[in-house]
């Protein structure tokens, strides 16, 4: 590509996390979508949910992005799409007015299958927390390619698309060791999540090909299709070479939480210095296969004050801060990540931000503090980033 | 003052009004707040104005205002905040996390008491479209007041209190002949509309007198009270010559729909001449009273390129906008506007602009078009405007 991606998620909007917007979740045990679908009424929920994607995105944002800079967009959007999974509220429509916005401000858009019934990774961006059983029935996997081949045919000749990604974060044996997602993102129907297993990398890149097929003669020729890594960034080279695949792209997740976990120290410069050696691997993969940063964000045990253990928030446990930066050095350590991080993703396509906006409240509930490093909206207004 | 008001209106947020977020009334046949409660199931009507209330202003729009510069904001309040008027839900706690937010980000507080029982105006921002009938018994007028003196206690030794407003834009016979709100605001219970009739100025100046009393008392005596104008600019210079009041403040809302009722001419020319005149008439009041511009926005039929008749919206009649400006033109027309406009207003004490933003779509809704121009937010994103 010749302009590369300065690119933001549209997370929390039309795909559901707790800590993205916690007050969606009050008076309810759920953690998740599923679980919010299914504790409220159907009423309650209805007005939730359509109230929610009514205010939280708007033209107003897609005026303040283009202003900023953005000029992709990646729209993580649920199975339920098309509303044709009760109880689950379809919402085509408010993607349907999203592409009319990108339109207007010069925002190209990346439309990302983040969730898939039962689950592609067991965590509570997959829909229902500890639960990962997709791929498992047939018939689950053919409604996945139902639901992209319809987005596909709704979109194909709109002028803001700009590519198509299969599913989001699909885990395969290695991250689930590293993540522990039924650990970490405990079941609520235990016999629900009986059964659950990480995929394996061969159904994955089968699914991919299928998905692929059935998407590359709908949409046109310049339209990506981009496969998620799944966290294995070298596994690809092989799949990407045996096949005979037209304007594809890898996209790659890469979180400072993920360096920790490897045990990267908590410290501004070895984090710099992990990102360098990130972009050596991005460069081996750009040689043989376009690459973007689907996901990323600010976000770090350093800065955060605390060591977070790979991330864990506080809709699941509280930290507390004990190491708050002065104003000025939190400025200067997130600018230096900032710049960093955004130099290596260019080495590949480019990068999509970890997420627009989050409605976490720093100042009346504490224990969010650091947490606001995800918010690109705010990173901007504190001058901690810069498109 | 040392210090101007550069200010904004956080209106919509916790006192509705259909045309600011049309979303929130779908599917009802309200035009207003107090229909929206009694259309939907107590259950729908909670669920979305609660969701509405945590998702439409933010810590992040805090941060963001004062990003900006935005030094003030006006939250407009309704008289049911406390929870104490079924089926109406209070919503206090929103308003104590905009306090603190507001100190957090350097931004001081005027609370604006903008609905009463019955409404002061029969505009639909006073709550109930078509009817005008508060102040003709005596227990409505102490429930404000009490409304008014819990406001002051609970918020007194708040650091971002700034001043308490006793009601936003009562109207009198001047403003009720220009306006002719019956006519404007259909009232869908005529019975219940019967008997509306302006203010008269004798009992607004008396319910002034008593709400100072009652407020002075509790609040610091930095803490500003400010008095609406009631639409009557100088009528107030004997009012508060003979009472003996401390620390009060007169507030005029400017618009220039009012110019255009008034005859002006629908150009620029004609609006910075309009403001030249406004000016010199707010030096002639700052002379014996402090004197700020508590709303005005950049709304006008020449940029929305249709005459609006005093600002009919989309939710109440359709124009088609027949002449559209370039974008090059209506960044001139609306920078000329703003400066010319806050120069103004700084006369006085400063302004807050009406409004920090909408939830309307000009894309997917071209009847909306020109009606950006009332949310600070896009202004300042188009750079219509720089505070």
């Amino acid at each position: 590509m010749t302009t590369k991606i300065k690119g933001v998620n549209l997370g929390g909007w039309l795909v559901l996390e707790k800590w993205m917007t916690p007050e969606l979740f009050i008076d309810t045990p759920a953690d998740d979508e599923y679980y919010l679908a299914h504790d409220l009424s159907k009423e309650a929920y209805e007005a939730r949910i359509n109230t929610h994607r009514a205010e939280f995105m708007t033209e107003a944002d897609f005026i303040r992005m283009q202003a900023e800079g953005i000029n992709f967009i990646r729209i993580p959007v649920p199975y339920f799409i098309f509303g044709d999974r009760p109880p689950f509220v379809g919402g085509i429509e408010y993607l349907d007015r999203a592409f009319n916005w990108a339109q207007a401000y010069d925002i190209r858009i990346l439309l990302d299958l983040h969730t898939v019934p039962g689950s592609q990774n067991g965590f509570d961006n997959g829909g229902i927390s500890g639960v990962c059983k997709w791929g498992q029935e047939e018939t689950d996997v053919t409604f996945v390619l139902s639901v992209l081949t319809s987005l596909a045919t709704r979109y194909k000749n709109h002028p803001a698309l700009w590519g198509i990604q299969p599913i989001n974060e699909p885990i395969t044996e290695k991250m689930w060791e590293i993540m522990r997602p039924l650990d970490r993102y405990q079941a609520r129907d235990v016999k629900m999540a009986e059964g659950s297993r990480p995929l394996t990398m061969s159904f994955l890149q089968q699914f991919y090909r299928e998905a692929y097929k059935q998407l590359r003669v709908i949409l046109l020729p310049e339209t990506v299709i981009a496969f998620h890594d799944a966290f294995e960034l070298h596994a690809w080279k092989d799949f990407f070479e045996s096949g005979s695949f037209e304007n594809v792209m890898l996209d790659t997740h890469q979180y400072l939480m993920f360096a920790e976990m490897e045990g990267t120290k908590q410290a501004v410069e070895s984090y710099l210095t992990y990102l360098d050696g990130l972009g050596k691997e991005l460069a081996e993969v750009a040689a043989y296969i376009p690459v973007f940063v689907g996901e990323w964000s600010l976000f770090n045990s350093y800065t955060a004050g605390v060591d977070t253990q790979g991330g864990i928030n506080p809709t699941q446990q509280t930290f507390e801060a004990n190491n708050r930066l002065a104003t000025s050095e939190l400025v200067e350590a997130y600018q230096q990540l900032w710049q960093k991080s955004v130099a290596t993703w260019n080495i590949g396509e480019g990068h999509f931000f970890w997420t627009y906006k989050l409605n976490i409240d720093t100042i009346n509930e504490p224990a969010w503090y650091g947490w606001d490093s995800w918010d690109l909206s705010r990173c901007l207004s504190k001058k901690w980033a810069k498109i």
